[in-house]
């Protein structure tokens, strides 16, 4: 285990304590690698609700405060408030404490970084962890949420490798494996396997439930549609924020699944129950092949 | 419970013997309502192995054998296959002899029925019984598959009462939920509720599969693409045969639901944050709501 030779945090700063930065909060009380945990967010009683429930030690008003002593700020509110949070920051920001996000996007966070942060670049490593997150809330907040989860890190060449070496420490502390690949790259991937399918379930839902049979629809619907679309009771704000974040990588995997629809819509209009069969035979194949690698039961 | 009233099915035939056929067949086992299965089908090596776990009692190699002195037979093959088993057991059918399926499409089964079986009407109902699927064979049946679950009987007007009845009766002593619906309603229903989702998930993991990126992008993928996809391990001649068999309502409802993503491509390209939100916000409470009902935890 890394975790013995971890220095721990004296004072770690979340801000937004909800399901994400609380659950790396309470990983690290886990890990007993940090003293004291500073909540700071938008809302007053969810900061409390927070304390509350032991995810944070105390609550910060305002950054001057929350900053004070600080050695560790996770950024885990909704990447649209990436510019105004790190604006604020900005100006109370000591040099040598380090900075890191959880954003489910990461050219966007990069740009407010750079637009905000300029002064920090050695200090700030942008990282994202691979979570389910259709819970949110710090009551939905728990100590192994990242266990055997990826986080990727998307290093700045301006970074210092020992600020990245300390912040991937830190995750693997909370029993997480770290990758380190380019913010482009992470754009694309998560746009193909996150967040077209979130944009996906939230359609259909939106679309079923808007028919006038909608009743009589969601009576019949059974465990494949639940399955099917749990990402769509994800969080309306943080989604409506990836999407917009990302969309230009999200567009581009829409229009290459259009085009697959089309395929599909194609051969169900020429009745090609061959060429559906076979297109069906390698999906389960391909399926089945990562899931069982992947979760393994 | 209504099984107390139930009259036991002495020989019941089942027309494969997979997990809806073979879960019937113990579901009735459990209940003390049969006395002896028979199973037929188009494997050899299948019937056998259902034989071996004592879901089916004896194979029948063809259709004389299978019927002499059945009282009810199910037909829990591909719907697909629907003509050619109506077609050859027609000859052998005695007039006493009920006649169930579970196909997951009607109309189709409805019209094999007029073509093949219009001398039996009055004994021949047709049903589907809503029970998750992606695993598939004797080896995934069990005997509690259908408890808590629906059962839609969509009878003909030709039917005899008694005949529906005894059929309804049968599905409850499975622990299921029947319901009576016309076979156009049952249709439309699982197209939009059942068939698009199939669709739309076979298509998303056929599409990344088929990438130069394919391993990096699986790589990534976590929990929501897990359960997004699960449909996607489907068995791929049923999904075909229900996708022709149903193209008609499919289509209408793949249409529909390009619609729908017409419109979230337009709010992606045109940035509007507030109705995405606003659109995602909806589906996350019909989507909670039906869950909470449907799935209480």
């Amino acid at each position: 285990m890394t975790a013995a030779i971890v220095t721990p945090v004296r004072r770690l700063v979340v801000c937004g304590a909800g399901l994400i930065g609380g659950s790396f909060a309470l990983a690290l009380k886990a890990a007993g690698l940090v003293e004291r945990v500073v909540g700071i967010g938008r809302t007053r009683a969810s900061l409390e609700r927070a304390r509350e429930l032991g995810v944070v030690d105390e609550i910060a008003l305002d950054w001057p405060t929350a900053l004070a002593g600080a050695d560790v700020v996770l950024l885990a509110m909704p990447v649209g408030q990436s510019n105004d949070v790190m604006a604020a920051m900005a100006p109370h920001l000591a040099a040598e404490t380090l900075v890191t996000d959880a954003g489910s996007t990461k050219r966007d966070v990069i740009e407010a970084i750079y637009a905000h942060l300029d002064g920090h670049l050695g200090q700030v490593v942008p990282a994202h962890p691979i979570a389910g997150a259709e819970k949110s809330g710090a009551d939905a907040a728990f100590a192994t949420l990242y266990r055997g989860r990826n986080v990727v890190v998307t290093p700045l060449p301006e970074n210092d490798p020992a600020a990245v070496q300390r912040i991937r420490a830190l995750w693997e502390a909370c029993g997480a494996t770290v990758r380190e690949m380019s913010p482009q790259d992470h754009d694309r991937v998560f746009a193909a396997v996150s967040h077209l399918p979130h944009l996906l379930a939230f359609g259909l839902v939106h679309d079923l439930a808007g028919r006038a049979n909608a009743e009589q629809l969601f009576s019949f619907a059974a465990s494949g549609f639940r399955d099917f679309t749990r990402i769509a009771g994800s969080h309306p704000e943080m989604w409506r924020d990836i999407c917009l974040a990302n969309r230009h990588a999200l567009l581009a995997e829409l229009d290459q699944y259009l085009g697959e629809l089309a395929y599909l819509r194609a051969l169900l209009m020429s009745g090609d129950g061959d060429r559906l069969e076979t297109l069906f035979g390698e999906a389960r194949e391909a399926r089945n092949r990562w899931a069982e690698k992947t979760f393994p039961s």
